[in-house]
């Protein structure tokens, strides 16, 4: 453990910081300058540990791709044996088949990508559907997926006393269930036809009763948040008690937030896995854990 | 040679349409899709054949260069075995050392990164100054370096009865003397102090005389533009009778274009390595034959 050492961007340094506290690592920063032609330079602290934890999410990825490349063959340049990349939101595992013929399978490249440049990725609620397993995308020695259903489930429980828990389409069953049967929620699925990126309709479910509920609409991730907004007008329209959507990845790209507060649901919440205004349940203490498994 | 084709991006479209005519393969476009989150999803045409040529350049490079990769996945997933990029403007090679303790090596890392993408990558006048040869940077079974130095040459000829022709440092001597000797150019370099970024210093020969001549400045690249000022800004003291600046690769960030025409200088001419304004050389015929070669 004393021969390790955690290293954030700017812009995962609270993450960074709050980890290396939380399980008494050093903490350093991965310097980043835009030359002006467009190129990135990207500077580690010199002579480190055996072991570094470079940490960083990744929503709008292609740059930080790239970035993460450079950093570690700079951490590797540097000392560093084993790398390992705490990346709270993983990037590129939707797109795990060709839906068209010619189409790239991301998920399989960039997972590639990842496994070439690290010893271990850990992540929170990868997005996997066509999948069982991280290391089936990410191909490195450790690829871990942490799931966020236990701290979800807490913040929840706290704060309701008979919530109707509600996933958004059939993909959501196992995470939702997950969620709900360590606290013996009440859960339900939606069905959801999708038309394009922005472009969803939602099906309740006909043999479920939400008048007087407390309706927490949870899934992995809000995106264009079209969905939510699509299941929040369905449930709103029969009456609950109140309505709040939790995800574990708040992407909210564009007016996704707005348009979903529009809908007049009660509460959105996410955990902190992308920095955003929404964030009240930490995944600091999950992480921590995730990692002291694998050093 | 039938047994090849052609693919380009929409902003490479120009360069893989022109040398498909050259070279009478078929040609493709590689749709790129953004999606609302910042992920990309990028689609070959199905049925590629064994040999598929990649033309992009890559100025402005991170996101390209994921966009290459998936492209590049995509491709070997649709048939192609040998997968050929043509950058005629490659990234990341001026950062061939940590000047810095901690720095990344971007050359080497993303020499390595195309090098695990692609079986050949050609490109023209890399910024090589402290390797000799492409293959220690980009390393795959052909990595080809074209130069420039013979159109550029032949376009001087056209033009000049009996030009000077001006290398901005110590760095580009071997490069100035290779367009200068085929035709029997005189030519000269200068000295040059770098303070960062933007601000350079630089000292014109005290031997060489420049009044009345016809002065050609030339170098592989223009970035910021700020060498090229001081350069021009000497040059012009001394009364030529016309200042002239050709570049292989139109980098042009900001406001350097602007910024050398403000010196008074009368022509800025490049290569279309880089899609810009100033480009009347083209690199087509170059790349088609260094295209056969590797065929």
């Amino acid at each position: 453990m004393n021969d390790s050492m955690i290293l954030g961007f700017a812009d995962s340094r609270k993450l960074a910081t709050e980890l290396a506290t939380r399980l008494e690592l050093k903490c350093g920063e991965i310097e980043l300058h835009r030359f002006p032609d467009g190129e990135s330079r990207v500077r580690v602290p010199a002579e480190l540990p055996r072991h570094v934890i470079i940490c960083r999410t990744l929503d709008r990825p292609d740059k930080k791709l790239i970035e993460l490349l450079l950093a570690a063959s700079a951490a590797r340049d540097n000392g560093a044996i084993n790398l390992t990349l705490v990346a709270p939101y993983l990037c590129y595992m939707r797109q795990d088949k060709a839906f068209h013929a010619g189409e790239a399978v991301s998920q399989q490249s960039i997972g590639a990508l990842l496994g070439t440049i690290f010893d271990a990725v850990l992540t929170v609620d990868p997005h996997l559907h066509r999948i069982e397993r991280l290391e089936q995308a990410v191909r490195c020695a450790q690829a871990i997926s942490l799931t966020a259903t236990r701290p979800i489930a807490e913040f929840i429980a706290e704060r309701f006393e008979r919530p109707l828990l509600l996933g958004p389409d059939g993909e959501s069953l196992q995470w939702v269930s997950s969620i709900a049967q360590g606290w013996g929620f009440d859960f339900t699925i939606c069905s959801k036809e999708r038309f394009g990126d922005r472009n969803v309709r939602i099906h309740l479910p006909a043999n479920i009763c939400i008048s007087d509920r407390d309706v927490v609409m949870v899934d992995d991730m809000a995106s264009t948040g079209r969905t939510m907004v699509a299941a929040a007008e369905s449930v709103l329209a029969k009456g609950p008690a109140s309505v709040s959507l939790i995800v574990t990845h708040a992407l909210f790209v564009g007016d996704a937030e707005e348009k979903i507060r529009a809908t007049g649901i009660n509460h959105i919440w996410s955990t902190d896995s992308i920095m955003h205004p929404s964030n009240v349940i930490s995944l600091v203490p999950l992480l921590a854990e995730g990692i002291q498994d694998c050093l």
